[in-house]
């Protein structure tokens, strides 16, 4: 198999890129690395990225880290006749599309990924303000979404795929999406796209209490 | 003038694109906006765009927000001949500059951008994790610049023009950059760029001690 993805079950970040791969019909070889048992920090995986973070790509002797850019990578790479769709190359078209990507790097890293590795990982940051900048998020998505089908173009564009994973997720976070009426269809839509592969859950999580929606 | 950028003192996120524009020797007209007297979360601002957040770029009629994406914008509408060099379209090389656009939006964002924000607006996070965070990210990027000379290839791309402004003022949230040789380097090369304009820097800042390297 020429494409190697090292991925990880319950990481959203490495699901973008299944999804992705999954999308395009890709063949593909998944590596699994254990978070809990911290393999993604082991001697023989930082020799393939100091970053120590999956999802990693590796497509013949490319090394491919980070979410955001192995979705570029792949759209541009095996996108076919579909590339300019998922990632346009018309300036103002791909400024839209980045700037969705830097939202999921950023805002939504900082709001439900946060409040989800705080619940599941034990990650020592602040619960609250994790949970006030997801419902901040949430409530941006809601509007943006309330005037526009997809985040960045009138189809789905790799910005989605981008976008989704942490956004299904909130609630094993504590985050309540069921009010973003917006968001929910969106990522009801999103799941209906040819191809679409569900990401395998953790099994026996323990529930977490839904944060109230701040007014 | 065509194109209008909404900037604001001190905002190294509006320097990107402030500096972008005089490296593409691209006109424009800077509309300030003032943070501590709050004007980017003002209504008339709001309207512009719902994020409150500056850099804003207005060209024509298309508003673009995120200096990630504005970055994007204008090396492909603006770049010219060197559209390519700014901002590849191969695919691999492509992938290249968005890690390093994910890390300033991301990890840059969450060390000095937050640090500094700590010292110098008075946001109430945790400065010591912003601090630890910071360390890291100068640690990356100093391995990273000691096996290449720019960060996403052999010459300078928009991941350069991103990653630079919140590593230059790291002091001023009390990060120690002087002993990162690689990273001064790479600093001091990109300020010898055809085009370089050094940011204008907020009068009679306090002093902030510097928080020491750890080991």
């Amino acid at each position: 198999m020429k494409i190697k993805l090292y991925t990880g079950l319950g990481s959203g970040n490495s699901y973008k890129i299944d999804l992705m791969l999954k999308l395009l019909s890709v063949p593909y070889q998944a590596v699994n690395i254990s978070i809990p048992k911290q393999e993604h920090k082991a001697p023989e995986f930082l020799a393939i990225t100091p970053f120590g973070q999956i999802p990693v790509l590796v497509d013949d002797d490319q090394v491919f880290t980070d979410s955001q850019a192995i979705l570029c990578y792949l759209a541009r790479a095996y996108g076919g006749a579909n590339a300019d769709q998922w990632l346009p190359t018309e300036p103002g078209s791909l400024a839209a599309v980045v700037r969705w990507l830097s939202f999921a790097a950023n805002e939504i890293q900082n709001g439900p990924t946060m409040a989800r590795a705080i619940k599941l990982l034990g990650w020592a940051m602040d619960y609250d303000q994790a949970v006030s900048q997801s419902y901040r998020v949430l409530r941006i998505l809601d509007d943006h979404l309330g005037k526009t089908n997809w985040l960045a173009a009138d189809h789905a564009t790799i910005a989605d795929i981008a976008g989704y994973p942490y956004i299904f997720l909130a609630a094993e976070g504590g985050i309540d999406t069921m009010s973003f009426n917006n968001v929910m269809r969106w990522m009801r839509q999103l799941e209906a796209l040819a191809g679409f592969w569900p990401m395998p859950r953790i099994p026996n999580l323990p529930p977490v209490p839904l944060a109230p929606v701040p007014d």
